[in-house]
């Protein structure tokens, strides 16, 4: 197994996942009352497709930072990354999910009006495990390049810790915004969406620079040098 | 993050989204009527589609002649490839409403078919709004090449304007469009369908053209030497 | 434009179409009757999945023998290649109208059930000219590569109308097939079916044949020589 | 034809599959009960889900393995790589068919219990038939390589039976477990979910494992040496 075809299958996964997201956004369509008002009751699906699709596209920025540098393809890396591949490809549903729920003002009674909190809490608490389980695949493939000869070059260990923040510290605020859905689901979607926002503004360490704009195996991807 | 990835998963997300138009393809199927008719009302659904599908694959012809010239891939690059891709991926469901609202025809009474009218008209307000984002996420692309040493070769600042307007003109005529929908919907439609066929028709400048079939990093593209 | 990206781009699309065909296959399941039963019912939904499968298979391997020859990519070669992909991704929708309509049966009077026969020509037809469109695209990348230095190696004169035959000849079949279901949907089925059994049968003429494993840009694909 | 099409023909099949999978996971949304009682009702759902995901994963890592020792691409590998994706391709429904069988439980009648199990056999029969044809596809392209010169390095003799079972044996497997389900349909699922796990743990045998990490052409894969 060399590298290339990992990149290329996961590169496909990525990229139908998020090309998936959109066929949340739809719309009632003709003899369902107006089309504004219809568009307007789908704001949550539109605010979640935004989050979502950064999401995808910002693990697909990391995924090719970590994976560059690696030099030996084994089944381990192989299965962590599916692992990684398996929450991705959850995120359309979950996505779907809150949406639905967050939308969702049909409650009359007391009691329903309750339900449907708990439910919408519920619902940003699988979105939220969702990308935690992503996470957790993605601190797999990343605790797994720091052992033996497995990069074109390895990261001082005086490094560790700080790369880890940076590929994984989403993981924590996950578990943050999973436990802050307990009180209140808008909250916790909020905490979410500013991670993306963050890894948009966030510039990538030095040490995970590229090298050079077409090397692809010589490229001294991690080494911080 | 090298150029070749960034290709792999742009085109990867063309790909999906261009074959998910057909999705839009459908017939109500048996039990509903002569299938010859079921055809004829979705001659709408067809030319959309149609249209659709030119549009994304010329978008994805200029997105490979824009970026195969790029040298260095950075962050906000890769932020703004998202936001074209953010979009490329929202014409499928554009697609199906101004479809499905264009197909329309079960008004009665004036008012309703007042009403009929106005969503057609959003219906392809939002149409236009969908190329006319995809529009900016491209133009932002395109001004990013323009600065530093981004590209293999720069292009000359005395062919900026030039180059801008092939790249970017498409924008204006979006925003001309969603304007012309406000006065009628199948106008607006017939100017974004010509922007396909201005695009299909028309050749690239001199200076963006291949040097050679098969390079990828020594090719010359956009100085017009 | 160089040509790697043109097969990326055609191979995604290929590959979504072909995967897309499955989506068909679904069964109505619990409470609907023995399982068995629906699954035998939807016999006719497997068998044209089965057809287009390969069909997309065929037309994928011949896309590729074709495009690994040509050595400048010009505009006109990709508004070809669109057209040919546009016509393929529109064989999941030809497919599951024609598999819905050979699988009705819920006639109950003479009218009906003359109805039911003309509604099955008419998406026979329709799986015909879809089938059709795609030969055509494919047709006009064959003749665009016979003109001026566009392959490595040109074809002589002589191999052209052999080459036209193998490459383009199905497109005749399709048209025999689109009659022929003016008189009988399922024989028109058969002679579609047919032409998916010769190009798994047949061999690549010699003058098309791979000269060397893993040459891409360098092999002498078509001379005859 | 050379193998990196055949490559990425091929990942783009099993990327989409793997993502399709994903669209069997939806919950029926607000004012359908409680979303953690839906959640739970759908277990079934996600474990196959799960299951049929990683069977995905590994048949993608083991054709990568016998592929990228392949020096000589024709046309019977490539119809057999088609019998292989055939069935890729089939997954997701047969996933969703087993899915909606084992989470039924509307039977009030002994009749309809009777019934409903038998369905789940049923259902079940036909994802292990699913596997069991992807199996009979893929041991098809392993006695391909056996013969002529069609690997770079050819496997010795006396390697073909140790390679053949870990390539081939799943099949058997399969057709266990179709056996199985005749008696009972659960104990069939865990039969076919150990065949996931075996692989996932197992190791490549040396013979197979790549020799460099980007060598795509120069590996001497399988071998033995």
């Amino acid at each position: 197994m060399d590298r290339s075809r990992l990149e290329a299958f996961s590169d496909g996964v990525f990229a139908v996942a998020i090309t998936l997201l959109a066929l949340n956004l739809t719309v009632a369509g003709p003899s369902h009352g107006h089309l504004l008002h219809q568009l307007r009751s789908g704001s949550w699906t539109f605010v979640a497709y935004l989050i979502s699709f950064f999401m995808i596209g910002i693990v697909w920025v990391n995924h090719h930072v970590l994976v560059r540098g690696i030099a030996v393809v084994d089944r381990t890396l192989l299965f962590l990354n599916l692992v990684l591949l398996l929450f991705v490809v959850m995120i359309p549903f979950a996505t779907a999910t809150v949406a639905d729920y967050l939308a969702f003002h049909g409650q009359q009674t007391p009691q329903a009006l309750l339900q449907a909190h708990r439910d919408t809490q519920v619902a940003m608490m699988l979105y939220g495990t969702v990308f935690l389980g992503m996470s957790v695949g993605f601190a797999g493939i990343f605790e797994w390049t720091l052992h033996g000869e497995r990069m074109y070059q390895r990261l001082p260990a005086d490094k560790h810790w700080a790369a880890r923040a940076r590929f994984v510290g989403g993981g924590l605020v996950y578990v943050i915004a999973i436990v802050v859905a307990l009180i209140n689901a808008v909250a916790a979607f909020v905490i979410i969406a500013l991670v993306a926002v963050y890894y948009i503004v966030e510039r990538t360490p030095d040490a995970y620079k590229a090298a050079a704009p077409d090397s692809s195996a010589d490229a001294g991807a991690p080494d911080g040098s």
